[in-house]
């Protein structure tokens, strides 16, 4: 109960934009303590100003650096930028340090740039629920562009980018056969293209093969309102970074202002709504789902049941005794 | 009720080895239907005797080359080997085209050879069920040794690995920063560390980093019994492969023949029947909520209501829902 006191008390400082304040409430927000969720439902509906911008990219294709780039960028032209930047390092260890957000370092004393790891662990659905409740903790501090990056692989990592109101996915030159097969699921994401280290002699073929994937359809091109453009990019020179920042401005206008920008708003509720539905579902059976498991495992291993006929057991179990618990906690109240 | 008599009726070709029931039967499992589960039961109850191998690493390691060599190294001692093969390049496309796929396509004739790719996608939970469903076909229609591939970024891919009896970590030298730091998250899952292209001049670098991580304890060592191995390989020159052979077949031992290997089996069928279980509910509540959902999706995304109180509310009436509809069944059969 007092966590719950403690974090909305704090809703207060965040709408101040109190870099203290809007930390905690994101590792609480992490954390995914029950108690806080008061607090974020109040976040919520307090958000919905910002722009927030989804960068994905197969791994070594310089997203990182773009990041660090284009949110100095975005800043010098005197908006406030908040990036969330999911953390593949450690799904175990629960560790978060990338090294380009030590080189993110330089905007480290400026209160109006905002950085956050989020490493990816936890529960189902678990990932995607905090980085979106990051992503509005950010927005109600004021910060005009909130940044979600995330290594563009992995379904719940694609995911959470595509929940995004612009969605910006880098390719690089010159990466190895896996990767580019990888890359291939993500291209029909996009909403902008960048092919970054454009100052490789490489880079040109990269530029041409997705102009040409786009115009062969392969590329979904299910946009009317909005030609998704390939823009290059150096962070060695800066080029194309200015163009970057017109198209993200430009596709702002879509996400805000049109009836494609509506429906695109409207699905991204719809799947929150949907994946918070879902977190909750299993946090409300998770503990006994898993209690009533440990002693079953055995069975299972010897191969005397098989996983489906024992799940539906337990399943008819734990839900008939979560809902005579309610019932129960009800009379109790009553 | 025809797709699960169809389906069970696949079971005894399946147990003849026949490559095209194998095929037709991941193919019902892969689709998830809920018919297809009491030959997938049966299945379970059959299986239990192939040394399931697990095989990660991060983008560019050359872990599906590896998987290809090992492969064929296994078969030519007489074993047959079935690979499944995690593709990430199209969680949304749903395609499954890998170029190593094809590289590998000089056994394809080799009935004692079975290789299948399957993308990432679906619902929640359900890549890791299909899998191991795989996994279990491919152990009854008599492949020896069952090697699971994914690559290791992704909370679900590296999850299904762990789910083996034995876990290969692939690294390789010369890879950027940003693999790098997904590498050290994946790197204590590991009962054997290969280094790839062990034929360049920097591998000796790479090998002589893990084993000084492994000497600090940075990389787990709760391992009383097995001594994680690290060995250099080389898809040029063949080298490495007979030691990394020999290092599986050590830790067959391990899996099967002792108690810490009997705990490790405990713990994945513990597993296994919290993530079948989840399924199962998500399952069972999925549609419900999905159809709940769009129509509030609007007020969520005009911030008048809050993703948690929407989805509670929601999942107060799917659940009061889901149960009066199974009272009304089983009142039916009573």
């Amino acid at each position: 109960m007092s966590r719950n006191v403690a974090s909305i008390a704090l809703i207060d400082r965040v709408k101040k934009g109190e870099p203290a304040a809007v930390a905690r409430l994101i590792s609480r927000a992490e954390a995914g303590h029950a108690e806080v969720r008061s607090a974020l439902s109040q976040i919520y509906r307090l958000a919905g100003k910002a722009h927030v911008i989804g960068i994905t990219g197969v791994p070594g294709s310089g997203k990182s650096t773009l990041v660090g780039k284009l949110t100095e960028k975005i800043r010098s032209s005197g908006k406030k930028v908040g990036v969330v930047a999911i953390d593949p390092s450690s799904p175990y260890s629960g560790g978060a340090i990338l090294g380009d957000r030590i080189r993110m370092s330089d905007m480290a004393n400026d209160p109006g740039v905002y950085i956050r790891s989020m490493a990816t662990r936890g529960a189902t659905g678990g990932m995607a629920r905090a980085a979106l409740d990051a992503v509005d903790i950010l927005d109600v501090a004021g910060y005009d562009a909130v940044i979600i990056e995330t290594v563009g692989v992995g379904q719940d990592e694609v995911e959470i980018v595509r929940a995004s109101h612009t969605t910006i996915v880098v390719s690089a030159p010159g990466l190895g056969d896996e990767i580019q097969a990888i890359k291939a699921g993500i291209l029909e994401i996009a909403d902008i293209h960048v092919v970054s280290k454009c100052d490789r002699s490489d880079a040109n073929r990269t530029m041409t093969d997705l102009k040409q994937m786009m115009m062969l359809g392969m590329v979904s091109a299910d946009k009317t309102e909005w030609q998704t453009p390939v823009i290059g990019t150096s962070s060695v020179s800066g080029a194309g970074l200015d163009e970057l920042v017109g198209a993200i401005e430009k596709h702002r206008h879509i996400a805000f202002e049109t009836e494609a920008g509506r429906q695109r708003r409207l699905s991204i509720a719809n799947f929150r709504l949907r994946k918070t539905t879902e977190t909750l579902l299993l946090e409300r059976y998770g503990d006994a789902i898993a209690k009533a498991a440990t002693p079953l495992a055995a069975k299972l291993m010897a191969r005397e049941a098989d996983p489906y006929s024992l799940a539906n057991e337990l399943l008819d179990s734990s839900l008939s005794g979560g809902q005579s618990h309610e019932q129960d906690a009800r009379s109790k109240i009553a």
